[in-house]
């Protein structure tokens, strides 16, 4: 779990990146932006800061900030109970994502990850998604990406988001506690 | 049906919004905003500018412009086969919007309405929406809502849109087709 002062400063650099967006947040929304870490405790290099705006039964949207080339790791969302599990699509508002999935293996990937963490990273194929572009992902479909240079702002429009069933690659990462 | 000149014009403005809201679009979705005038060509009264970022078969995001003082019509969205309706929430992202929806009458509302169509207008609860508030409907609840005298900018996040089965309250209307 990442420390209070670490969670402050990336809070800070959120709001920061919401600013410059011209995203307008209320003060309640503010209060429970989340910061995720995936308990690894390597919040620069992979990590989530997002707002949600809204999770019914039937649809969800968030807006997702990256640090510059802080990485979402790899996972997916499988099926649960009657629903064929989680479709999202990603809109870059800001910055570039390189969001990865699978297909061919993409030569010189521009994403880096650091060689104790390559293992647990199994698609490869890149899509850049510049301001105003966007990518459907299909349920079960294992995903991850990294902002580039900039950092970047991402909407997310989704079917119902329930990230305690999310299957991540790597063992070590517990999605579920965030800080608050 | 509104002119080619006053479609060239709306969508003008309608960029305008988007740029100075640091919203981004891409060439081809430029190309497909829609402008609705919902069959009664009085585009600066009662219309809708809008651009469709996804609509599977279960999930839908907009971004939706009105002009000052435009109003979207009294609708809603019915149950149409397996589904209970569309359910929708509203996100203010520019501007203020005033957003009608059932429930007891607001006493002297912000909106107004020209006298000869004040009879298609049957819900009177009025829900004021400042830049980072949002609201959500229920499927199948009547609504409607004007822009404030800046215009505005409203995020749309939603489960399946399917226009065609909208119902109007004013019988002059027809929703499809748009002018893209």
């Amino acid at each position: 779990m990442i420390s209070r002062e670490e969670f402050t400063q990336v809070k800070e650099e959120t709001l920061a990146y919401f600013k410059k967006a011209n995203i307008v947040l209320t003060d309640e929304e503010i209060d429970r932006i989340e910061v995720a870490d995936f308990g690894l405790n390597r919040i620069n290099e992979f990590g989530l800061q997002l707002i949600e705006y809204v999770n019914t039964e039937r649809c969800c949207a968030k807006d997702l900030v990256l640090l510059p080339h802080q990485t979402c790791p790899e996972h997916l969302h499988p099926p649960v109970k009657d629903s064929p599990g989680k479709e999202e699509t990603f809109r870059c508002r800001f910055g570039t994502v390189y969001l990865y999935v699978p297909g061919p293996e993409t030569t010189n990937p521009k994403a880096t990850i650091p060689v104790d963490k390559q293992h647990t990273f199994t698609v490869w194929n890149e899509i850049v998604l510049n301001e105003g572009e966007q990518y459907t992902l299909e349920p079960n479909t294992p995903h991850w990406f990294q902002a580039g240079e900039e950092g970047s702002i991402i909407s997310e429009f989704s079917t119902k988001s329930t990230d305690e069933n999310d299957i991540f690659t790597d063992e070590e990462i517990k999605r579920i506690p965030v800080v608050k």
